[in-house]
């Protein structure tokens, strides 16, 4: 079995390696740019993972996972340009070094360059893995259109966020997982119990990084905690105090999220305090734990022997618990 | 042989039914809206017709035609907010109706909606029909990027606005008839054939749309003439009088570009009687009909019998000479 820090590397030269048409450096400055301000490659190194439980020849699926991060590496281009965020991993976005034009244009076709390293899929499972992308990527874009869609309303219900992020964020997890185990050979069974374990991690994933913005721990998280609450972003864990609370603490947290206070310090602690007293906090790690425990038990049915998902089991298992 | 006026219903039709998630329904709408403004469906067309040329099979081609003809309107919907277009066929464009973020979006998903398309071709085929449309879409992104880098460039060569053109535009057409060829089990060498045959005829076309612009029957162009020349766009007309222009005249010609004055038209004459006197409306009349007649003897050189290539033929000289 491949560790996950040599799929990681392997994953990084793979993305490093890939060559661009020299008639146009302009366009593709920003694409290597965007790609190597890093992140984890989880996403690559799911889908090799995953591909490893069943098959050696990982390889064969190495193509198809920098195609997926290409494409994840498109949509937060794309993201940065609609949320008008001026920071990517500490770097500057896309649209701020470049201009919103070139964003969009060099984002466009990382679009192209992805379907391309998906194209690369060994022929008898090319269709499927196609297909299989495409309608991730389609479910992607809808997660951010009803994101996008979130800042209008003034009403979200959990299942209404559950459902967004499962489509912007735990889908293409899924995918990664079900791309290495279809290329690895799996059963259509164990192909479908990947993408669950996928998916259900995914909203586990999103969750957790909600509770990060509010109650991360500064060292670790490099920024600035309650930058979610600051911006009145919908997270899980205001869409959740919004559903409980009621009366009064209702009002004023309404009221809190209307605001844009010069003290943006008294606005977020006001609003972590009604988090305390409706115990969202608690609701949210709980919650996240569900859908990491239901994870785990799709994982559990996959049909291989239990050592060779130790890997998979370990890399999760290091991903998850960051908050606590 | 099917005639272009049923493959371009046929076309229609496959457009219209084309169903997406009733998810999200803010994403489609301007995917809708756009696929419906019409427009000749040259590209679709072409491919099922050079499908023909082989073949009576030409449902297999059917889903990669309207996938091209997909990316197409996607390349529109983005390239109209990077060139602050605010009309699409006499219509809003779609970042005109529905603001900058929401193109952006739906134009993202068209991506993939079109790449579903070409993942429809016959699974022999599937691998060749995805790394030419990917390789395609690369390359019109990149001509887009030249595109965009003359605005800032005092000086073009002819060659450098006819790769121009070439990538932009002439690559689709030339992947279009390819992709029709391919699937229709063409030898490679027709293939090639047809491809050149498109590749030469696309550049034709732009050059006649450039002279459109500023010599076309405002009748049957249907918009004023002299949009170019009245926005500075570096057109074929334009650059080539910048290479031969001389002394005064090209002085002349130079103050007339940088200068942006209340009366347009009379701006619009004063550069056209540069081009008078430059010969250039004839110089560019005569390249497109060096680039048509190039392109017939490619299809001249496809191995089918000649009357199966006469619809082909009449569809193209049916386009060709709008201008005179």
């Amino acid at each position: 079995m491949f560790t996950s820090d040599y799929l990681r590397e392997l994953s990084d030269k793979a993305i490093t390696s890939l060559t661009f048409s020299p008639e146009a450096d302009k366009l593709f400055a920003p694409v290597r740019y965007i790609l190597s301000l890093g992140g984890k490659r989880l996403r690559p190194v799911m889908c090799l993972m995953s591909c490893n439980l069943f098959s050696d020849k990982i390889d064969e699926a190495l193509m198809p996972a920098v195609g997926i991060e290409v494409f994840h590496n498109f949509t937060l281009v794309h993201d940065d340009i609609m949320d008008k965020s001026d920071l990517r991993r500490g770097s500057p976005a896309v649209h701020s070094r470049w201009g919103l034009n070139q964003a969009l244009l060099s984002g466009d076709v990382m679009a192209f360059i992805a379907t391309d390293c998906i194209g690369q899929a060994p022929a008898k499972v090319l269709a499927k893995t196609l297909k299989l992308f495409n309608t991730t990527a389609t479910e992607v874009c809808i997660g951010q259109q009803i994101d996008i869609d979130f800042e209008k309303k003034k009403f979200v219900t959990e299942a209404e966020y559950l459902r967004m992020i499962e489509l912007k964020t735990a889908v293409l997890v899924a995918a990664s997982l079900k791309t290495g185990a279809i290329i690895g050979g799996a059963s259509e069974k164990d192909q479908e119990l990947l993408y669950e374990f996928g998916r259900l991690l995914g909203i586990a994933f999103q969750i957790q990084d909600d509770l990060l913005d509010t109650y991360g721990d500064t060292r670790m998280f490099g920024k600035k905690t309650g930058g979610d609450i600051a911006a009145n972003k919908k997270t899980y864990l205001l869409v959740k105090a919004l559903e409980v609370a009621g009366g009064e603490r209702l009002r004023t947290l309404r009221k809190l999220i209307e605001s844009s206070p010069a003290d943006e310090e008294a606005k977020v602690t006001a609003v972590k305090a009604i988090f305390d007293e409706l115990e969202i906090r608690l609701q949210a790690e709980n919650l996240a734990y569900d859908y990491i425990n239901k994870a785990f038990q799709s994982l559990e049915q996959v049909s291989v022997k239990p050592d060779r998902k130790s890997e998979l089991k370990q890399m999760t298992v290091n991903l998850i618990g960051r908050v606590k």
